[in-house]
């Protein structure tokens, strides 16, 4: 893949995701020429990384008086892509967006290219297109093979979260908590309301009074029915926060509509795109947070078939990469056919 | 309760169960004279605390030539049950074993006191009793009251366990190794297979080959179905290691026999024994792995009723006391009814 030749807008720049954008152009070959790293007016100035060489952050507002990119990517709040995600559009730029804004908008396709990639393959009209949440694309990679190789009724899910989802400080809360625990202080939580050093705790968005279900929660249920274009499908997510860095992990209870068997299941797997089977059972050894970090693929193990209809399993994911910066570099790799 | 005029064995004093024992026996005001701290050879002289006071480890050989004590607490391996579990019994010990030696057996009861303590209410026969797994105990401590109410079964369970499950050595190993990686060292796992700092992994027990169950697993499958004896009920269960001390999470998916309602789900969970609802939607206040260390009671929140046969929950527990020491301890002042 390359998005060579494009000149590319990144959007919030400064943050976790937005850096990982940055390093993804970067390795594939993007020369710096070609890349406007934005965020807001306090950040610009700043020096990031681009590869071996760096690039200085520009305050957004900037964007107004050029010329609109070809490729916008926002890796910003959803306040900043409802701003910018319609005025971009309507001057030109392909918009992929990492917000939940537009997410569940009807005329927007939300994309993870091996699960229905095909809807913008080649479509380079100017528009905004969503990058899902990060526990259902980690989900969702892992379990589309099985639902086309057997259907899916419904999905069970128990999340392992990394602190990466809530962004920098986040990850830089877990460092620093950790690190004070160990010295036998206090933990002082900030971004999160749990201490979360050494800690298991519900994830930290708003639960909804009537269903008890939290924001991120109701995500994973609405896009996988969006995604998988099937509004019948019984999604039933816990989202739990565990003190990692930067991989999500996912436990799976997928109920099939047809009889399966655990050999169809490996071998609906082994054929899924961007997932990787690790799944030794006589050397334990098995999708783990960090076996994930750092890598492009969703890894998935623990393959386990019971009875006829149901399969469980255990998926992990980079968060930063293949949950939200990796996805929407390849968004855009798809719509320009690259 | 109070086991005070007992003579008591703690055997396997040293380790992390076995000193939290002493800990329990302390505080129940029980003499120090009337409790015998065990352990290998290797492990005799060592001071141990004992409430304010200290007790000096013997070796277990020397229980051969003396009076067998009314009751024996095991918090050691298999193979230390195997070998002094029937001894002790027939000697006139009521033993109450903590390992996996004899829980399945049939002539032995499987105790949480919560649950099935009536099985050995005021029965001072000298005899085994053993202490469920760890998962185990949490779960039910959570679950039962919801069965009772409404049946239940099939029940999904994902775990997010502690290293303590594991011993001291293991604590030990994730407080290290978190240090190290802190400091920019390489994780050298000795414990676990798996680095254990910032990482998700799959429970370190051997996975069987046909059926991909861990032994964790296996143990919450039929010792569930031996505790509520019910051979029909279906436990599904996937065990996975978080890097927290010592308090066990599980996120449960319960489908139930009889139809459910949210307030009859909470009404039954306030009555039930040794648990506690931590349930606030509006201050996203639910149970953690911190909020139930060191604690007595399973914490139960998150809950959930989706549709009119499943109920969704979020337990803790800590692995030390309630999942070992303390129901051991407990199982204890139900034989001797105190």
């Amino acid at each position: 893949m390359s998005l060579r030749g494009k000149r590319i807008a990144v959007i919030g720049a400064t943050g976790a995701v937005g850096q990982e954008m940055l390093g993804l152009l970067a390795r594939d070959g993007i020369p710096r020429e070609d890349v406007l790293a934005l965020a807001s007016a306090r950040s610009a100035g700043t020096e990031l990384g681009y590869g071996t060489e760096s690039l200085v952050v520009q305050d957004l507002e900037t964007l107004a008086g050029t010329v609109a990119p070809d490729l916008a990517l926002l890796a910003a709040s959803s306040s900043v892509a409802n701003e910018w995600g319609p005025r971009l559009a309507a001057r030109g730029s392909v918009v992929v967006d990492n917000s939940s804004a537009f997410r569940m908008a009807e005329d927007v396709e939300l994309i993870i290219p091996e699960v229905n990639g095909d809807l913008v393959r080649g479509d380079t009209t100017p528009r905004i297109i969503a990058n899902p949440n990060c526990s259902t694309i980690i989900m969702l990679v892992g379990a589309t093979p099985i639902r086309k190789a057997f259907g899916c009724v419904r999905m069970i899910a128990s999340t392992y979260q990394a602190a990466s989802g809530a962004g920098i400080e986040a990850m830089d809360e877990l460092r620093v908590q950790t690190a004070d625990v160990l010295a036998g202080k206090e933990a002082k939580p900030r971004v999160f309301a749990e201490p979360c050093a050494f800690n298991v705790f519900s994830h930290n968005s708003d639960v909804d009074a009537q269903t008890g279900l939290n924001v991120e929660e109701q995500k994973m249920i609405e896009e996988t029915q969006k995604i998988w274009g099937d509004n019948a499908v019984e999604v039933r997510p816990t989202c739990i926060r565990v003190p990692v860095m930067r991989a999500h992990c996912e436990s799976l209870h997928i109920t099939t509509r047809d009889t399966v068997t655990l050999k169809g299941v490996i071998e609906a797997i082994c054929g899924g795109a961007g997932l990787r089977l690790v799944d030794d059972r006589g050397a334990n050894n098995f999708p783990t947070s960090l076996k994930a970090g750092h890598g492009a693929d969703v890894l998935i193990g623990r393959v386990r078939v019971r009875d006829a209809h149901s399969v469980e399993c255990f998926v992990a994911g980079d968060q930063l990469l293949k949950g939200a910066a990796q996805n929407a570099v390849q968004i855009a790799c798809c719509v320009f056919e690259v």
